[in-house]
């Protein structure tokens, strides 16, 4: 088992290090890109399930748009194309031959999304049109920090398309509750909802929101957005509809999106200098059995138990794990804690004389995460001890985020808080006020709602 | 409603009516590329979870790879590069600077996953490796028929490693029958296994096997492939491991794959001249509630027990949609027809007093696929119901595929027989033979396996 750097020491190695321990990624061949591995994928999956249902519980539905945007689509909106031509991977050969158009791989959909809305969209019983995509985009990238920053990502877009402003400003709202439902209800992540300054607006959003989490070296993580676009790609791909009262208006529109950085944000929240601590709603693995026998007479009677509870609680709909790999019981505990697993059952010739199992939470070090339990009705003991951690998890990282944040009153009084933590300023939104954070290294994550200053 | 081209007048013509007025496409901007709509992409999803399912209880798990591939990679398998030099799509600039080496966006993945096995598989333990990706990937092409032929399309790419071609094979075998099963037990489409001739096989592959199904046109859809790489992929890019007896080995290694084109496969296998038929496992909708009332007093009355009814059965887990647009029953039934919804359930004033509903099923038309049914247990007769739809519609596609097949011995006959339908015939399996065949117009499938002229 290699050692992993301590997270007081180096944060971002300890990261990086758990990621690779946990067999989570590896790098792809083109600078920038990563390779999501079985396990790393699978929690993003989890998490994109989670996420999907309360879409769909939203009355949204799923559809798929290409990969491939004309450039000319993204010149229509001003703003937008500033945003983004610094950062596009431009198609210019095709089927052997040079292109006519260069053709971009989509940084986001807006562009092709507004075309297609244009079209889809005549009349107020067309609306709204709630529409959202799993996919991935590309954005130029040659600094890599997996799942946190990568040329490609995946992630889900969603575009709406709304009446009125009113309509349209609930939904961005409502999306962002959603976010940060999913954060505490699904991830057992804590974040501030608020609204971004002027200056770090999508491009092209009239307004845009954002949920901010802390991670465990207290920085900030802008974990998901849901922009207010107004009448801006309506405007310059003219969705149109026509009202109740006979005359055709620019519908407004909202876009939101949720990336795999979510998941490397609740790495870095909930992880500790074992490894990883996942929460078992989106946990690949909910429980791990470590069968634990020295002679060929126990491995028989213990892989009997072993094998019994391993079915009980995969019939219970229970995520299990038996580890059989012909290694030590210390290695498969480390192995299994770095991994982040919720639960381990640890089973041995005393637990099978005793009907009962060893039961490790990873919430909790050491012995006091340990207990004897009845092997009867250990599916259930397990269900009920997987709220248990979620609460925990969540319960620890709610503290840190809110004992983190400090509110203050003046500029120095900012400047000493964010040394170690968040603060919470009353400060007016205005570009030249970012900036004079910027030159402070100070970065201005968000208008809290709710806060005095905010809004 | 528009009217749709009769299937025998214009088959394919019927496929695009179909789907545009099922509201399951629209075009992309770049030529060759296609919009999945909502309705369009949820069956799309409801396949992929049938088939995920199916993998998973094979002991597959789910990774994902970047979209971007150095050119250099594709070079290392010569016949590889040959086959799908033509179709690549090539990105030249990113982030605003032209590249010094050319990016490809994948065709298929078996380059970035060879390479990434050649560093992940070390010992005998490490195998088998069973990796499977859904993702989107790009073959260049500007003729497009939606989900059939397009440029980008949506797909699961398998990937696996083993220590022997025993085993390997083995493996090619098993995810062909996952696919055939796919098709027959979660979309009622029949389909022949068999192996591709040498002059079809993969680019790269020493055996390549597909399922061919059968379109209502009587023509033939290769709607799922899996090959055996043999050693080449492991050449290639070095994957070897330290076997039992310590001696390094090469990989075997195997690739299969399933895309959007079986959905439109299992379109133009179960659709009629009223549209889509679809199998209730993987419906978007499984059944439709149309309320039929003249005044707000039948309204009441009728909507109370509609919306009952919608309660009872979304809780019995049956995706059910209420439609209670401001139209007439006529233009819905004829709506609800086209997008193939296995069931409709009709709610009237005298429904309401008899304590029933008229329950009409897509896959007999007329009046003998209506009947009147209890609201009482109502969610137990659709489930019922739904497995009659499936099988129902299962025998049609089977028995349409079995008399549309003839064994013949001479080319002459064989000449006839596919003049309207498939011809079964013992070839010598000869690049000549395919030549051959070609200049007839004739197209060879497969050498089905248990037919004595194949293996």
């Amino acid at each position: 088992m290699a050692k992993i750097t301590p997270r007081s020491q180096d944060f971002n190695q300890w990261y990086l290090d758990v990621l690779k321990e946990a067999d989570m990624f590896d790098y792809g061949p083109v600078g920038g890109t990563i390779i999501a591995k079985p396990y790393g994928w699978t929690l993003y999956e989890n998490m994109k399930d989670a996420l999907d249902k309360r879409f769909k519980d939203t009355g949204h539905v799923n559809a798929q748009f290409p990969m491939f945007i004309p450039m000319s689509f993204l010149r229509r909106e001003q703003s937008h194309v500033e945003g983004f031509s610094p950062e596009l991977a431009v198609v210019t050969i095709g089927g052997g031959e040079e292109l006519a158009e260069p053709i971009v791989v989509r940084p986001t959909s807006e562009t092709i999304i507004g075309d297609a809305y244009s079209r889809w969209i005549n009349s107020y019983r067309d609306l709204p049109v709630l529409i959202n995509l799993w996919n991935s985009v590309v954005r130029w990238e040659k600094r890599t920090k997996p799942f946190l920053r990568t040329m490609e990502f995946y992630w889900q877009e969603g575009h709406t398309a709304h009446a009125t402003h009113e309509e349209s400003w609930a939904e961005v709202m409502q999306m962002l509750d959603v976010y940060h439902a999913h954060g505490v209800e699904d991830c057992a992540m804590p974040s501030v909802k608020g609204r971004k300054s002027k200056n770090e607006r999508f491009a092209g959003a009239i307004n845009t929101t954002s949920i901010e989490a802390m991670m465990g070296d207290k920085r900030a993580l802008q974990a998901g957005t849901s922009h207010d676009l107004g009448q801006n790609f309506a405007k310059a791909f003219n969705i149109k509809f026509l009202d109740k009262d006979n005359t055709e208006k620019l519908c407004w529109t909202t876009s939101w999106g949720l990336s795999w950085r979510f998941m490397g944000g609740l790495i870095m929240v909930h992880g500790d200098d074992q490894g990883l601590r996942l929460p078992p709603k989106i946990a690949p693995i909910q429980a791990v059995i470590v069968p634990i026998h020295k002679n060929d007479d126990e491995k028989t009677k213990v892989m009997e138990a072993a094998d019994r509870v391993f079915a009980e609680l995969k019939a219970a709909g229970i995520r299990v794990k038996m580890d059989d790999r012909d290694a030590t019981p210390g290695f498969k505990f480390n192995d299994w804690e770095m991994r982040g697993v919720p639960a381990r059952i640890e089973i041995g010739p005393k637990d099978v004389a005793n009907s009962s199992v060893a039961l490790a939470r990873r919430d909790v070090a050491g012995k006091a995460g340990k207990s004897f339990v009845p092997q009867a009705g250990l599916a259930d003991r397990l269900k009920t001890l997987f709220v248990e951690i979620h609460e925990s998890l969540h319960k620890q990282a709610a503290e840190f985020l809110n004992s983190n944040i400090r509110e203050v009153n003046t500029l120095d009084e900012l400047k000493e808080a964010v040394q170690d933590g968040w603060a919470l300023a009353p400060l007016v939104d205005d570009p030249a006020v970012d900036a004079k954070l910027k030159e402070m290294q100070v970065t201005n994550r968000n208008y809290p709602f709710g806060q005095a200053a905010g809004e």
